[in-house]
């Protein structure tokens, strides 16, 4: 959380009121909903994780590998990526929401306590309707659930639209108040709306439900769409005079910062420590069969799971310093949009998949013949996560000005470093990848070497930026020593201090 | 998180620097810790009640609970008590440390990560120990992760002492900065260097290792109920000049508010969550079982879950509530200190325990004369740690001044509605068991009437509240009218507008 960073005027989406209103405000049961906030946060991104549970817990031995099982992983990590992304979108519109209700009092706390239990029903109905596409079950369970959202998400704005000091202060103290009511009223219900009209076809004609249930997520994104078109093709229309900021569902849509923190910190802490659970639960060896199969040594016991520990260890500390290039990248930035967190998104997404491919690697003990397919998963699962990383990075850089610290911008004294720190794990995940298809014999020791060598990169990484940007003052200087000022203009990528 | 409702700079632990110099500090490297403390805490918060895990996933057949499994439950329910304990002391060490280091740059962040990979090793290590006694090993993985978490400590501790703006700024600026770092050295290596000792006699004389590994939650107790004492004996001695107000061991130390927060709302968002990981992962029922052994009906085979669903739900809405209950004291706490830490801790570990409960009333179905037993349980839980969240409350309250917001003092205006919000739950849960102490035979149906209603009592709270204050005015105005005003005087526990 970085509660005491936000504090330009400009960016206040939470709406703080100033320090001196704290006491009347808790005196009348008024809160801020900083905590309340991060609460869901941390329950939403548990809950987008979920999933890969039944994936890294599928059983594969190497005599059983048939098709049913690749099947059954192959849905089980179609569930995962989908539940993932649908927990995504509700934990958006659930940001878009607390962007517009600045405070909360205890009835919101409770209504907000009674959304979150619907939401975590979600992973546990979706999956219910992959397994049994055809049953109208699935289908109108998890309808129910994307309902009761709406219904209770629909409460929250009425409630607070009624006592309207509990509003964003922008809205509270606009003119057009009914009117972004109504607007947000009908973006809020929509997608239940939809999802009703899904709930009944499902009895009779179900391929529409799907379809139906596919509109809810892309809905707001044709809309955008087709008023952009039309925008073009008519010519630009004047804006409504109650233009809003919220809800627009534009790409450049302010997004709390704070949150998207939360959020990610949630689904990094929760992933970091996804194998611990296995290995507390599972590998503490029982007493009897240690001294029967292990004739009491209670150290041949364990070098059994030794592989696990190994993978632990490797798991945790990517985890780890990918969640240290995701903060140092946020530290960074001032302002986050919509499109960031679609991609910040897709970063969680692989993030979360990190336990399955550690699970595998751990699994190299025993099929040592399966290890060069594991160990390239793995270095495509820790790219996709990083590269999505820098992809913040180079949206951000496109409007710099406007969302990022003026440190980090073109020609910023962190800026070189920066892009470094974001370029590591992208660079030695597929270093490690291409040396597997030329040293295919080595794969297991190339990415163990990358595990080890990466946490030191990371350490050494001031030194090496400054000693490559010194090495490229200084080849410079030998081809054009005359002009080494305009060289500096036309290279914003090195800084000032160089 | 309350990020932005900490201002008052009396109370400024982390010493938050002004807003202007941000932009210079993030371009030296040099960052706010709130963001990596949360992170930490989220991690911690998930390790401490990972060993409920065992506990719950304990397999009991009707058949087959003899003296064993009895035997095996007690000692898992143990070890999830004391692991819950001993992380509480790694966060509650971590929580000092970052008292003092205020701000981070990229090595103590790095740091920090390798420290929170040990401290997640230390479940298992104390798990192994605790099943394996006579070994060796057991005692000195455990010695080997607390001397890493030490030395890693020590690490930060030098390092931030070498740079000065890393500190605190209190520190930063004191003339004894070398003895701080002393002192503070000398505590950190303290349990460490006595695990050291223990590692060493673990290979000829164990039972002497446990006794020095018991030592180093009690050492500072010991030393401070000694030194105080003394102080009684000889009299009240001098403060040393340089008098600390951070690692004192103190009871009225303070502690972090936010992290206290942090840690509070991680533990909750991970039991709320803890029953829904099992219901994703195994609950969705299998569709050859569902073809074969339900004729293709899924509600059937869904029905044969529902139990877990039911237990699902009451989990959540009970976390839920005590979250929200939690939430509302912290609102009114000006200051934590370490006293309220303490029962926080042991209102959290019962908190952890609640999976338990609910698996147990899960089973009801299967084995109704267990019923009685298995509500009562629950209702135990819940009341231990609903009690504790009452005792933070009137621990409060005997310091109030410092303690509390004006607002939830005795006499303010919040504070019968507070005191009724906490009382809640532990009345509740009393009632529930003592009405099935008359009423055996619908056990059942009073729990699931108890969660049912303790949701709505919560949003019907204020509106009761005032009736009640309403009825005890009226009947004292009934039986004393002329002394309205001196009544007023002696009854600090009505607000001021009754």
């Amino acid at each position: 959380m970085s509660g005491p960073q936000t504090p330009e005027p400009a960016l206040r989406i939470q709406g703080d009121a100033p320090t001196g209103a704290r006491d009347e405000d808790a005196a009348d049961g008024i809160q801020h909903s900083h905590r309340m906030l991060s609460f869901s946060d941390a329950l939403l991104s548990i809950i987008a994780t979920v999933m890969i549970l039944p994936v890294t817990h599928t059983e594969i031995s190497p005599e059983q590998f048939d098709k049913s099982i690749q099947k059954l992983l192959a849905t089980r990590i179609a569930v995962y990526l989908m539940t993932f992304l649908i927990v995504t979108v509700a934990w958006a519109a659930h940001t878009r929401l607390f962007q517009v209700v600045g405070k909360i009092d205890d009835t919101l706390a409770l209504l907000n306590l009674a959304c979150m239990m619907t939401i975590t029903f979600l992973p546990f109905t979706f999956s219910l309707m992959v397994t049994f596409p055809e049953v109208p079950l699935g289908i109108f369970l998890f309808c129910m659930c994307v309902i009761t959202i709406g219904a209770v998400q629909a409460l929250i704005v009425v409630y607070a639209f009624h006592f309207p000091h509990l509003l964003n202060p922008q809205i509270e103290s606009s003119a057009h108040r009914a009117l972004y009511r109504q607007h947000i009223l009908g973006i809020v219900l929509r997608g239940p709306a939809l999802c009703f009209v899904a709930a009944g076809f499902s009895l009779f004609f179900y391929p529409l439900s799907y379809l139906l249930m596919a509109m809810v997520i892309f809905l707001p994104y044709v809309s955008k769409v087709s008023s952009w078109c039309k925008g073009r093709l008519v010519g630009p229309q004047e804006p409504p005079a109650h233009s809003m900021e919220f809800f627009t569902f534009d790409l450049h849509e302010p997004l709390s910062k704070e949150r998207v923190e939360a959020f990610s910190d949630g689904v990094y802490a929760i992933v970091a420590t996804l194998l611990i659970l296995d290995i507390c639960e599972d590998n503490v060896p029982d007493p009897r069969d240690v001294k029967e199969k292990f004739h009491g040594s209670l150290v041949a016991a364990l070098s059994v799971y030794g592989p696990h520990f190994l993978a632990y260890f490797g798991s945790f500390a990517t985890v780890g310093l990918l969640w240290f290039a995701h903060h140092s990248l946020f530290l960074h930035i001032r302002k986050a949009t919509q499109s960031m967190g679609l991609l910040n998104t897709l970063s969680l997404a692989f993030v979360g998949g990190l336990p399955l491919a550690y699970q595998q690697t751990s699994a190299f003990a025993r099929q040592p013949h399966d290890e060069l397919e594991s160990v390239r998963v793995s270095c495509a699962i820790i790219f996709l996560a990083s590269i999505f990383q820098f992809a913040i990075w180079t949206t951000a850089l496109l409007h710099e000005g406007e969302t990022l610290q003026p440190s980090a911008r073109f020609g910023g004294r962190e800026h070189a470093f920066m892009f470094a720190k974001l370029a590591l794990y992208p660079c030695a995940s597929l270093l490690a990848f291409a040396s597997t298809c030329f040293l295919s014999r080595f794969s297991t020791a190339i990415f163990h070497l990358m595990q080890i060598a990466v946490p030191f990169a990371f350490l050494l990484l001031r030194l090496l930026v400054r000693l490559g940007l010194a090495l490229l003052c200084a080849m410079r200087g030998l081809t054009q020593p005359a002009t080494q000022a305009e060289g500096d203009a036309h290279a914003p990528l090195l800084p000032a201090a160089c």
